[in-house]
């Protein structure tokens, strides 16, 4: 199943996307954040749902980010080979782990804000991983069947101020906007295997990333469970993978966005997304 | 004003604490969230607050953290001249900026858990601000009208996983029961200067730190301002300002927490708070 989050920013309903039809599911269920992943809602919602009884809404209404406000975005770094290499870093020996923001989430298709005193503002393609059942402790065995489903997301970073302005990446990773989220969740019954989908991002039409998640370093049941040995995963929380080579950090000589740049990034079964850039003060 | 947070973990209530009795106030309000701090709830708490007739709660019933889960907890590293020294790292330029797992909080009474695996469980003092209002770009000198209060915390630190297991500090930080928060909340205008409160924290009866945040490198105003430059300060955000040197990971030579131990720990007019130490398995 699809879902979806629709409307205006802060007011978004629950719908499910069906066929390329979407659909409004706010009379059977509340919003997709912790408490839904955390009980039987979605299993209800699979079996209950029935197209003929929902309305339909609108493909030019907003899409907001699928999931509302999780407990935390984890995220894994260098987490492909090739990407490690561009960025000059050795493998690691264990998965990097930092934080992003909550309050950086966005829609799939809003406009992502390059910050004041920004000059490194670049884009991640990336593998979101949404957690269904709180998770300690965990093997990798019973990993997916803590995971409720995948989605696509935008891992923005600003270079400058996650490298260069004191040690920890957390700064460049957690500016408004800089987690455009979605079209939709894909729950994990209709995803055939995380660690094999293609993944590409191109800039003002240009491909500039396009790889695939058989690339891991650390596979997405590695990383849940690794991380399950740190902290407890709660349901809803997103899980983010990590991105491919390809950004502008690694080009030779480095660029990054600029005002009224157009991003376009996409994986295999999980959509399509559409990113205007702009200055903040524009 | 001080708001506590009383009752069963995962069902607190809020409160009110006034001349050491506690109140019940959630016929009045329905928890300290976000939402709470968005609005005008805490001044109408505040201006409308009668003792007569608000319920007592027994000082028997536990305390949980007095902020229901924020958006983030976001921690400022080496920001006290001697603990910088302690650690034999020179005084950062700009502030070192980590994140902390909300599901790490806990009552400020609860029991510490050493995670399986842990060899270097450690203690930090700590005075943590919550937002009052959101913060772009804010100056120093507007600062402190964003903020809502303080509360005592203990940034429980792992130090093996926070340094030694692949860069970013957040897996060393993030652990269940690591952020004991309280015993309350006290609101901005019962604290004279956040830059001049005596803090401290002992261990099986032994002063490990006394410090004051006159020794901060970088303060309050200085914290707020400057982590208003690279994202969203929401309401009920917590942001813990570093700890003074006495940790365990700088004895000559370094300890850490055991099972059995106990911790005990206060900040000048936000409180104390006492936290039994044990191991995962017992």
């Amino acid at each position: 199943m699809k879902l979806i989050r629709f409307g205006e920013a802060g007011l978004e309903k629950p719908g499910v996307e069906l066929d390329g039809v979407r659909y409004d599911v706010s009379g059977f269920v509340n919003d997709y954040d912790e408490d839904f992943f955390a009980g039987d809602a979605l299993v209800q919602l699979q079996s209950t749902f029935d197209k003929e009884k929902a309305p339909i809404v609108s493909n030019i209404i907003r899409l907001g980010a699928p999931v509302k406000r999780p407990g935390k975005i984890i995220c894994i770094g260098l987490n492909y080979r090739k990407h490690a290499a561009e960025s000059g870093m050795d493998e690691p020996a264990e998965p990097v782990v930092f934080f992003k923001a909550t309050s950086s989430m966005m829609g799939p298709n809003d406009t992502i804000i390059i910050p004041k005193n920004s000059r490194k503002t670049d884009w991640e393609v990336e593998l979101a991983v949404v957690i269904g059942k709180r998770a300690n402790y965990i093997s990798k065995e019973e990993a997916l069947d803590h995971v409720a489903g995948y989605m696509l997301h935008n891992d923005v970073s600003e270079r400058e101020f996650q490298i260069e302005r004191g040690g920890q990446w957390v700064k460049g990773k957690s500016c408004d906007t800089f987690a455009p989220l979605g079209p939709y969740l894909v729950t994990n019954d209709e995803v055939a295997d995380p660690n094999n989908m293609r993944l590409w991002l191109t800039l003002n039409g240009k491909k500039m990333q396009d790889g695939n998640t058989s690339d891991f370093i650390f596979n997405v049941q590695h990383v849940v469970s690794y991380l399950s040995q740190f902290m407890s995963l709660m349901p809803g929380d997103i899980i983010s993978t990590g991105t491919p080579e390809g950004v502008g950090f690694g080009q030779k000589p480095p660029f990054y966005l600029k005002d009224g740049d157009v991003i376009e990034l996409g994986i295999d079964d999980l959509g399509s997304a559409k990113q205007e850039v702009q200055d903040y003060a524009s």
